[in-house]
């Protein structure tokens, strides 16, 4: 097939768009891949459709190779599944919900676990059915709060969804163990670079949930790995390694301190260090209390929240909300401590929440047998070796504390390490939360039904198109892998010369004669601005026939390293087919 | 590649479903090719996938092959372009509207006209750059009021819609008959039984707008034809021929008479029949007023309208609304004849509409010096001799009767019979009401601006698959067109043998390795219900691998004709891999 470049629907730019903030955004842009129509929506233009669906293509090889099967949903969903599975509420205001014109509510599907689950429950029944996988590439929606960095981040946007469903918890590890080869052979084959990291906390199981992220520092997504094992985690599933529980007996009895005007921690440090108490105090030695309201999904009602953490570390909202999913967190407004007087700010301690009945979590460093100097309850006091387990007891721990390089491995391995990535693809062992909201049982060979058990699986299609543009570019432009490219070669006429433009035509006829697809700049331009368009636009292989053709020789030229090659021209269609083909 | 229906997420049903009213409906969902999710969306299993992207394959290389490019939007787009064109508000209810996280409006797109124009307009600035036709094979929205026949009428499908954009008139026309070509070849590859029809009345030109209707008993579209010229036409679009003005002068006075009891046309001529005036009376003398409520687009007032037509036509809703849109019509309620009471049920006549000061269109036979029996507007009374351009003068005429068989072919020759079809393509000569609304134009070559003109052209894929499923059917089942079958070959092996089994295996491997699709038929079931699947699953050509392969023969079948042909074993490959390619 051969694309002219002088009837092709594309114009590429000079200029930066405005709203770009990451390089593929920028290039994409610029060589004329997508366009923006809202916000978080774009629109393909003939280049970013034909990567987009040869990313597509791919990655419907490697779900059909582990025997997944393609099937498609309606993107427009009725509210009552997700109802049945409090996803309608969950969700909260990042589900696009609409009504039909009799009043009926329906959303614009997310992801399609509720539906997975219902068809397969229609169609299977029997124990020898399974195991079953299925899968979609599908565009989703979500209504993100800040759509951002162009296709990266949409509202609307192409996404392969697969499920698994098996009879027992064996054959879910299998499932997502084949799951997981496959995506590594997915970004294997689309050269990029990327890791695998934990997702969750593992209180499911150790690989209950692993996220591949491509390394990008222009990602959203903050992941820390040890600097000595292989472990790795995105910062929200980052466990924090609770040291063991120590001695109470003995330790010195609670002594509350007037300690005027020390609202903060620093002030506070520097109190008792002048205090001539004999001791040493740092951050690390005080327990802060931060103070949240939270709102489950479905009501009305806030509830306060109390969490306790050392004073070395801030709260990391990102981990505090990853934690109590899938409730809503806000900080408290003045409104809220003036309605709960009890709440002494900066001076808040353990025993005012207890007394008030707010459920307090802390830090899990917040050990039986540790002592901590803390707010008292009353402006200008603080109260001193106030022990965990003797003189509080919380409801419970939270991973709310920031994640820091240079702490401990959860693992007990090295030291932590903090790297920026963009989430390509999940995996997931759900488990039987959805298959236990429908039912879907299948009849064992005893007659007895069997409660199936489900994998969810992601990859992000349209997000991939961008993910290897931040990877694949250099200042000049797009520098496309060969597996995805819009075209296999671009082809140049430089010179006006009829017998160049004729000789050019001849090749480009043979390139696609022998399967080739060509990209073929025949347009009436400049030889400047058709190498600039060359560049931009990212095809690995260059062809130019220029002024060399009359001495019987052209130019084929590496877009990612620049190497440039004369190749004489009964032998470049040869040359060309076999570089293609690699 | 080898599909084995062992493992295949397929599970066909005996019984029809329960609410499919036409046989492609019962077809796809008991062979397992679709399944209901909510009203008017459809999920596609594995088989019905198969088929929907065979079809968007033929789609695109017809497209390509007249020079469209394509490319790809979002389907949920912002209110603003909708607004300027007005269609946000002319859709009503068939529009799906919702509101993002911060409120903003946004709707599914039933069309993209819009986003087309102002894309067009963003990258082209030359006349150089035109003529540039566009495409996308793309889901769809509209809130139907009744989804209907499965995914015949669905609420989410998927559509190609193209848009040519042209420097001039000539240029569209050329557009358009590259469509009408392609649309042709597109539907004869797909093998369809079908008829282009004239859609819109013609007042923008001859061939402003055609449709592509399937002929099919079970079509929601009536169509006509002449019996003796190739005129064919949506009944919506049928122009009413007009008879020729005749002589006023001479024609007797108009006269009320007293016509008690007569609220009917029925009632009123039998009246006058026994008036013993000397004339004979048919319903055709009559002319009947109907009245109606008419509100335009974005308006919240009704305004009242008569129609004036032969007492012995009906008004065809369907011509009506057509002919008024995009306003809304009802008929009028108790309540309005109250509120009007100017309106004497039964006894209607074009005076009291004109004296209240109601717009009164009447039907092309009305001409003028036509003489009229119609109601004289007081309880009981009719009046005779009422004349057209005399008496009354109409404020302009309406295509609201219907169109009966017998009428006159409008071009004149033969008269009309009608039949049924499933619209399954629409061409349309826009014109420029969308450039225009986005001011999208060219800077020609003496530096002044041109106006582009557009065209439209839509196919309904997604509807395509049960078009073609209910013209290709029989009792037994489907019987898929080769082009567009799921797979090429159904290979069911019969026969409980070990070495029958393994012989079917090898075949399989050898066809795949042919590169046939091949669905492979290796479950542990018996042959009666292997080869009822076959039969109502439609592949076109069935091998049955059974106890003939101990002779050195299989059975290959022919699903549309029941044709079988005993062949031997080692040629068999050869044979189907020409048959398949045929």
């Amino acid at each position: 097939m051969i694309t002219r470049m002088s009837s092709l629907f594309l114009r590429t730019l000079r200029e930066d768009p405005a709203d770009a903030e990451v390089p593929s955004h920028r290039l994409l842009v610029r060589a004329g891949y997508v366009r923006r129509v809202a916000p978080g929506g774009y629109s393909w233009l003939p280049l970013g459709l034909r990567v987009l669906r040869k990313i597509e293509q791919v990655v419907r090889e490697e779900m059909n190779a582990i025997g997944a099967q393609e099937i498609q949903f309606p993107a427009l969903l009725p509210r009552e599944p997700y109802e049945i599975t409090g996803r309608w509420t969950e969700y909260g205001d990042g589900l696009f919900r609409l009504k039909d014109r009799k009043g009926a509510d329906y959303l614009l599907g997310p992801t399609h676990e509720e539906l997975f689950a219902l068809t397969v429950k229609g169609e299977f029944s029997s124990y020898k059915d399974y195991p079953v996988t299925l899968y979609q590439i599908q565009t989703k929606y979500r209504d993100e709060a800040r759509p951002r960095a162009g296709i990266l981040r949409g509202r609307e946007f192409v996404m392969k969804d697969s499920y698994s469903f098996d009879l027992d918890d064996e054959g879910l590890e299998r499932s997502y163990q084949a799951h997981r080869a496959a995506y590594t052979s997915l970004f294997d084959r689309l050269g990029l670079e990327y890791v695998v990291v934990a997702a969750t906390s593992g209180a499911m199981g150790g690989s209950a949930s692993e996220e591949f992220l491509a390394v990008a520092e222009t990602g959203e997504d903050t992941y820390v790995r040890s600097t000595e094992s292989g472990y790795a985690a995105n910062v929200e599933a980052v466990i924090t390694p609770a040291p063991p529980a120590r001695e109470i007996e003995g330790l010195p009895a609670a002594q509350v301190h007037p300690t005027p005007n020390t609202p903060t921690i620093e002030s506070l440090v520097a109190f008792f260090n002048a205090a001539g108490l004999g001791r040493e105090f740092t951050a690390a030695d005080t327990l802060k209390n931060v103070l949240l309201k939270v709102r489950q999904p479905g009501t009305k009602e806030w509830e306060l929240l109390g969490i306790g953490l050392p004073g070395d570390r801030e709260v990391d909202m990102k981990r505090l909300e990853a934690a109590l999913e899938p409730a809503e967190v806000e900080l408290l407004e003045e409104a809220d401590f003036r309605k709960n007087p009890f709440l002494v700010k900066g001076y808040i301690g353990p025993k005012a929440l207890k007394d008030n009945g707010v459920r307090y979590l802390v830090d899990p460093r917040v050990v039986t047998g540790t002592a901590w100097l803390t707010g008292a309850d009353r402006d200008g006091h603080h109260v001193l070796d106030l022990v965990a387990g003797r003189d509080f007891t919380p409801d419970g721990t939270i991973e709310a504390a920031e994640v820091r390089e240079g702490d401990a491995s959860p693992d007990g391995q090295g030291t932590l390490v903090a790297a920026r990535g963009i989430e390509i693809g999940h995996i997931f062992q759900l488990g039987r939360k959805y298959t236990d909201a429908f039912e879907v049982d299948a009849l064992g060979p005893d007659s007895k039904p069997i409660r199936i058990t489900m994998g969810s699986y992601g990859v992000g299609v349209s997000r991939l198109v961008a993910v290897l543009a931040e990877q694949n570019h250099d200042k000049d432009g797009l520098v496309w892998p060969r597996e995805v490219s819009p075209y296999d070669v671009h082809v140049v006429v430089a010179g006006k010369d009829e017998s160049i433009a004729a000789g050019a035509e001849k090749l480009v006829a043979e390139l696609d004669a022998a399967g080739v697809e060509v990209l073929f700049d025949d347009r009436k331009a400049t030889p400047g601005v058709k190498f600039a368009d060359a560049e931009l636009v990212g095809v690995p292989t260059i062809l130019v026939v220029g002024r060399g053709l009359a001495n019987g020789v052209v130019e084929v030229k590496d877009r990612r390293t620049g190497d440039r090659e004369e190749i004489p021209v009964e032998s470049v269609v040869g040359h060309l087919v076999k570089l293609v083909r690699s």
